[in-house]
């Protein structure tokens, strides 16, 4: 894939004070773009000045959504290299997403490959202090001028950077949750399991209304039975109770995380016990009841590890490890973390080093 | 509300083959905008040339979807007067999708006011021969830049025109369904009830397959006992069994189509007995059996009535009416468009006046 780079001619000032970053609020100078046309396929792909898209107002992302995107993080590891964590799972699920929505796939080699020269373009905006890291958005719209429930067939490719501090602002600290009983965010036979817009926008309501009660985020149960755990927020879940680490299986409604696969890959090698199955609050209730729930985590790119210091389901309230860090949670934080930004020895080659 | 005019100062050529339209593929001259910021509300309403729209990279509406659409239509009617078709209606049920998604809401009759004012700019445009019409699309975008699952702090409303023909090429003719049984549209507890623009996102793959096997559209079951009929396509339905208009009752999931309203409006004005309720696609097949399923139709604002022919269960298909168009769809079908033109009498003051 030839991919041509346009710099800009004028730079933005690099952010001063890191622990100021926040997450998804400033961008780099650089954005890599490329097109899709039902006769060329994916080409022109471009590293050029960060700036506006230009659509037309009847381009169909804008009324039916054929929209999906990625979220990955290149960290700064020893020595100064530069390390993507586990690329090109990223792209691969995001073909996922294109299938379901009928988008184009992409060749995964050549999008991270591109991705990997975005970054070393950039490589000066990456931060260097602990739990900060250059969060790469890779997304695609379509951009075809119709009005008409059919796909598009033209689209285009984007990715830009974000320099970010933590995800929430107290860094890791256990988050307060409660348990969503009225919205629901996918069912079996939707697009739970992608990462398209839509899914987001349906979220949204429930996520002010927590934020609104004084909770971080919310946890979805299925749409069907109303029972079955499926997601934190925008992140994969997980309990251990009484020595178990139980995650939800993977049902057509939730999120493949790549958080979640590396993090059952680590408890495997560790030996520890971890099971994906159907798993009901009904149960977590109980095992909370009975002292068995010991722990809980959402797992994600943007927070890497959340532990659950209370989960709050209709009016019971649930206190999780005294609300203080869980002892596997912060083990898998600190194994994870590391291996991103090269302190841990990376066992299972997830760094895909840029330069 | 002030409402600022800029007119395009090259104009594009009218369309001189009304037979050969289509649907949402033409646009005309000029569009309305209005934005919205925290600090203002909604402000800067003005109508300009037709043009793109430039977005920041970061707009959350490329990543998080938020975004909400209408869909209307304006008539040449008798006497050369131009009339929209209940444009309040979806200004109100825009509000409907806009609270669901956290975007503020509009003024409603300040709204209609001004989409009257854009088809009066643009009146040219407008079709006269039979079955053709002004489409009119607003719609509504996020465009704060930043990534993160939270309401953005600004919006942009717009509406453009579209010179259109009928939605299906053989215009009012019988349609081939069949039932998904793989795919679901929306859930209890979702965005089923708006139009957002990921519901539509995750229609297409079923709309595909569906078109690749020679069906118009397909039937929507319900997301949680997969029997209960909700949609067809982007339509609501209507079967006729054993003399009574059945069509599901509003849940949550399914869309409070206009056109449906109106028709269950002029059968109850024609005391023709019609019921809002649950019906299986199990009773439906069932009226086949018995030869008492008479008519069936979708109802939307695109196509207005589409009489159904064929409907295909698994492996059984229904043939309805011998696949001829039903005396109540036709029936139905030439009062709303006869109101909709001017042909026939505005019993419900359904018309709104352009000039």
């Amino acid at each position: 894939m030839e991919l041509k780079i346009e710099l800009a001619k004028n730079l933005k000032p690099k952010p001063r004070d890191e622990a100021a970053l926040g997450f998804g609020k400033l961008f780099t100078d650089h954005m890599l773009l490329m097109n899709y046309s039902q006769d060329t396929g994916w080409h022109n792909a471009r590293i050029a000045p960060y700036g506006p898209i230009s659509l037309d107002p009847a381009a169909t992302c804008l009324h039916y959504g054929q929209l999906v995107f990625e979220g990955l993080k290149a960290y700064r590891t020893d020595g100064d290299r530069i390390a993507m964590f586990r690329p090109d799972q990223n792209i691969t699920r995001m073909n996922e997403s294109n299938d379901r929505l009928c988008i184009p796939n992409l060749d995964v080699e050549d999008t991270v490959k591109a991705i990997a020269k975005l970054v070393e373009v950039e490589q000066e905006w990456i931060p260097s202090s602990p739990g900060t890291s250059l969060y790469i958005r890779p997304f695609i719209l379509s951009t075809e001028a119709f009005l008409g429930v059919h796909p598009a067939k033209d689209y285009l490719f984007v990715v830009i950077l974000s320099p970010v501090g933590a995800y929430y602002k107290g860094g890791l600290a256990p988050i307060k949750i409660y348990v969503e009983d009225n919205y629901v965010r996918a069912v079996k036979g939707g697009t739970g399991f992608t990462k398209c817009a839509g899914n987001y926008a349906a979220s949204l309501r429930s996520q002010v209304e927590a934020e609104g009660q004084g909770f971080e985020q919310v946890l979805w149960l299925d749409g069907v039975e109303r029972r079955n755990i499926e997601e934190v927020g925008s992140m994969n879940v997980f309990f251990v109770i009484d020595g178990q680490v139980i995650t939800p299986k993977l049902n057509g409604s939730i999120l493949s995380g790549i958080t979640r696969k590396s993090v059952i890959q680590i408890l495997q090698h560790w030996k520890v016990q971890v099971v994906e199955r159907t798993l009901s609050i009904d149960e977590v209730a109980k095992a909370h009841r009975d002292g068995k729930l010991q722990e809980a985590f959402g797992t994600g790119t943007a927070a890497v590890v959340s532990p659950i210091g209370l989960l709050k389901w209709g009016e019971t309230p649930m206190t999780i490890n005294d609300n203080k860090i869980g002892e596997l949670s912060q083990k898998l934080y600190d194994e994870i973390t590391g291996i991103q930004t090269g302190k841990k020895e990376d066992l299972f080659a997830w760094r895909y080093y840029v330069k």
